[in-house]
Order: structure tokens, then sequence, then C-alpha cells
């Protein structure tokens, strides 16, 4: 039997409408549906393309793995590759018997996406494709309403997650930044915009381009509740002069 | 009278499938379509569009100033900011009638779009509204089949019209790398590339997800012709082993 074709579906950074025209195709063209999410939590990639899933749909929720107890990083570690490698095969099954699964990713899946564990496990056995999605940083940019690179700037994106002087230093030699994964880490991101001198143009943004989005300047943001998906958004110094 | 609407809309990196259902939806709904273009060349976004359409659209062409003669950058610095003031004002004189006006720009309008230029001059006067677009640099890893990044990695974009010494910092300084406007700077790139020691992962894309779509190692590809929206993407080393 052919198998199923696998295609990692960007679905951009919140609003529906950010949707590509290809997604919504695929989208409604897939019989299977998968998508990550966190044991006990609505998907996000889910709530966003929610109005193109329909009743002959069937859903695949990959639910990262709870641990009952603290474990160490490499622990974890074997756990989440044991969590794809499982993940992987249960999509698989699916492709073995010639069916198509969509499998769905916030913003682009392969800019900080979970697909690109499955696009591992499966490219070299299923015809595979990525279909690429708006990126959170773009759309943060445009909900700012300033630009973020033009003419010879150097654009970053760093990870929040890296340590304070790793951020510092990337955030220096870069002339526009967005910081992914801030979160738990705000007040260290914060701390290295600072050092870097360019707390001035930072700002702060949660859910950007949805209707419970949050922005506000760096400096003014408050650590204690900063969802995951929380950024940091320096546009150039040269977006006033333009 | 309420002025008109002036979108920003970011139309992707070239297939028109991979336009926003917004995109879309504006299109259709603005009677006047502007987009900037070389003489005598067709633009590349309206290329994109040109299914949306319409006998009843007004387009609005912002043609590049030619210049008779070799003038010096800060000569044609100065034919630029008033070949801008001069389109902003066409746009202007539109939204002044009340009508709302869709700019198309190649991939995202804040990330190295021209429209920027002329968000600078109208949005203080006028409503105006960014749609974010796929950018040509995730469509290029997607087209590729390699993650550009995960986890802490550090994700850089580069002009390659940057000298060649900054050029090779960049690089060597993140883990994945595009480097946009390659065409007549390939030489140029590509040994900076090569000093930077991360050539035998770099690829050379150009016209990525078009029908006439060319993918090749970068040390296999000849700078003679490369178009200026050709683009380098070297992929983490860390994508391999995901």
């Amino acid at each position: 039997m052919t198998p199923g074709r696998c295609y990692g579906v960007g679905v951009g950074p919140g609003d529906p409408e950010l949707l590509t025209v290809k997604a919504v195709r695929l989208l409604e063209a897939c019989p299977v549906v998968a998508y990550f999410c966190a044991a006990g939590r609505e998907s996000n990639a889910r709530r966003v393309v929610r109005h193109h899933l329909r009743a002959e749909h069937t859903e695949m929720k990959l639910v990262y793995p709870l641990t009952t107890e603290a474990v160490g990083p490499s622990t974890y570690e074997t756990l989440l590759a044991d969590f794809y490698d499982q993940s992987a095969k249960r999509v698989a099954e699916v492709l073995d018997e010639g069916i198509d699964v969509a499998v769905l990713c916030e913003g682009d899946p392969f800019f900080f996406g979970s697909y690109m564990y499955l696009h591992h496990r499966l490219s070299d056995r299923y015809p595979s494709e990525v279909v690429p999605g708006v990126s959170s940083a773009l759309a943060g940019a445009a909900v700012l309403g300033s630009p973020l690179a033009s003419r010879n700037e150097r654009f970053t994106v760093l990870s929040g997650v890296l340590p304070a002087h790793e951020l510092e230093a990337g955030i220096a030699a870069a002339d526009s930044i967005v910081v992914m994964k801030v979160g738990r880490n705000l007040d260290k991101v914060r701390d290295a915009v600072q050092r870097a001198g360019v707390l001035d143009r930072a700002y702060y943004l949660e859910w950007a381009t949805l209707p419970n989005q949050q922005v506000m300047p760096l400096a003014e943001a408050d650590g204690a509740n900063a969802p995951y998906f929380s950024m940091v958004v320096i546009p150039s110094a040269g977006a006033i002069r333009r």
C-alpha cells in the first residue's frame, strides 16, 4: 500500500486568519490531525484551527509526559526522547494505512517547533512536507508597528532559556532581536536586555495577535505570570528614522 | 471624511498558497492595491497575488527610480528618499478619499520589506495595519527539509550586502543562519561561510517555493546569475541528530 503523507503544518502565531491558504487546504484534506499538548490543557495549535476541524477528522493528541517526582535534566531528556519515539510510532501506524496526517505546529514547524522531532524520525521512511507558517517573531513586530530589520541590519532570535551572559552577548551583537520562550525567564531576560543597553526600545508581548494579547514596555513587565509563549521584541534603533 | 486604512500586506515567499487567509481577505476588500517594482519588470509581489486581482481593482505601481548615469551612494539615498516621499504622497491621496489601500510586500512587510518606508511616512496620519507574512527564510528551511532552530539555538539573519568580515563574524556567532540579498554578493558570502567553517552544511536557494525554485549546496552555486532574492540557508548542526 502506498503510505500516507506526513505534513508538518505551521499554523502561525495565534490569529486563525494568519493561517496560510495551504495550511487550510491540507487541514481540510487530511483525515488525521495530530498535535502536541500538555496534560490537561487545550493545544494552542488546535485552538487556532478549530473552525476547520469537523466530525470526520480523527484527532491524535500527543500529550507530553508528566513526571510525578522531580527528575534531573538528563532523565527528562530520556523521557522526552521516548515520548517522541512513541509519538512517531503512532503517526507511522496511520501513515502505514495509506492515510495522510497533518501535524499542527504553532508558528513555523522548523522554528522551535516540536514537529521537527517527528520529522527526524519519519521523513526518511514516509513522504513528508513542511508547510511554513508566520512566525510569532514577525507577528510581534507587526503588532508593535515597528519594523524588525531593513537594509543591512543583523536580526537575531534567542531563547530565553539561555544563560544570562549569552543572552546579553547575543543581544549586543545584533541590531534587532526577538527573545522567545520568555515565560519564567522574564527577570533574567530583562536584566540581560538592560545590561546590553537596549531596555528603552524593548517590548514584552504575550499571546500576540489573539484577543487576549498583551503588549507593554519590557521595563514595565511583571514576570509573575508570563506564559511560556511570551516574547521580547527589540526593534532596531533605525526603525524610528526610516 | 474618514480616511481609508493603509494595510502593509505580507504575501509570503512566492507560492500563492502561502498567502495568509487575512492577506487574501484584505486584497479582495481593498479597492486599491499598491506595490513596488523595478522599471520594466513585473512585481514579484503582484505575481503572487495575481489570481486575486480583479478588473475592479485599481493598481498603483511604485516604480523605483532609474539613474541614467552612475551616481554615488549618497546621491542614490537622496533619490530613494524622494521616491518614498512621492510614493507615500500617492498613497495618501487615495486614503484621503476614504479608500483603503493594500500595499503588497514579498515575505513579511517588517522584515527587509520596502513597505516600512511608507509606514514610517503614513502611520502617524492614517490608520495603518501590518499583516505579517511567511518569511522566505522560514520557507527556505521548509524546502530544504532541515529544521532551522530548536531548544536554545541562536538564529541569525544577515544581509549579503554586509562586509565580508561582518558576515563571517555573524555566521560564526550563531547556530543557524540565513543570508538574504545574496545575488551579486554570492562569492563574498560563500567565502565568509567557508571561513566560518560551515560550508559543508550551507545551501543556496533561489525562488524558493516557486516552480522555478533552485536548491543546491552552496559549494556548488555559481554566482554569475544569482537573483537579488536568492539566499543562503545554514541549518544548525544539531538538525541532523534530532
